[in-house]
């Protein structure tokens, strides 16, 4: 792959180019989680909930407004259903979290501490996440290949090979 | 702090008890930014886009709602507003992210990459992350304070100081 070194994708990488802005990672994922009860209905469903039943009367999220939200996690591959079957019952639909939706958790995690973080709980963090095998807290962190533990402020944004630019429309 | 080993922060903590939903860090974070346009102007900033103007025509967002997601955003101080005036001009407010702003960068890496992982792009990442000091690609991880990389699968849930329960609501 092909990237120039020195490569910035500023807002405007060009003069008359800047970015194409829904070609974006972030936009795209937003497009499928990017709103409060979607988030929620993973978190339920990671915490080891599994029925429509018990997101609706957790969550307080109206009743068509969650149907529509999980019916999306669940088009996008994040929640997956499967039938179950209680001895004497009719089979109902349960839903579980998907390698995908797992792969989200890093994110969602990140969401949780910040808010432990920034959102003043009075008596503190409701949660706490610990690694099972040592006990210690886990916390998200940026690091690169090389094993660095990496700063904000000391990543670099470079074109990738699907960066797109367009040509900037200006008024007048 | 007195936390049983042993305790696990099930969506029913003991017979008729339940977790208090609000009483979350990922619903708080969520109540501030749990909206695509709210995190997308998050990112534009981080990207080092200053100006309402910009925000408009880079995202194409309506320009009321982006007005009040924004408003949000300073508010909460995620965001802070500085006056900026270039000669011969009026002073004009531009927009700044804050420490806070940075704190939620990690989650919001979190979120581009994967979609870049899901999210198929046709023709890949749009941005790569790297990090200044080695130039190697940087990533979000789960680690513990011990320094283990944790898998989702070997994280545990422990309730935390501000851990809360109601009682749990019935029909009939």
């Amino acid at each position: 792959m092909d990237v120039p070194n020195e490569a910035r994708a500023d807002a405007e990488t060009a003069p008359g180019l800047e970015r194409d802005m829904p070609n974006c990672s972030i936009a795209r994922t937003l497009e499928i989680v990017g709103e409060k009860w979607t988030i929620l209905i993973l978190r339920e469903v990671w915490y080891g909930s599994s029925r429509f039943g018990d997101f609706e009367r957790v969550l307080g999220c109206p009743r068509n407004l969650l149907a529509t939200r999980l019916r999306k996690l669940v088009e996008e591959g994040v929640l997956a259903t499967e039938k179950y079957k209680e001895p004497g019952t009719r089979s109902r639909p349960k839903c579980v979290i998907t390698p995908e939706g797992i792969d989200l958790v890093p994110a969602v995690i990140g969401l949780m501490r910040w808010g432990d973080r920034h959102c003043s709980a009075p008596d503190g963090s409701p949660l706490l996440m610990r690694h099972h095998a040592c006990g210690a807290h886990v916390e998200v962190r940026l690091r690169c290949l090389e094993g660095h533990p990496v700063p904000v402020e000391e990543l670099d944004r470079v074109p990738g090979p699907g960066f797109r630019t367009k040509p900037v429309e200006r008024d007048g």
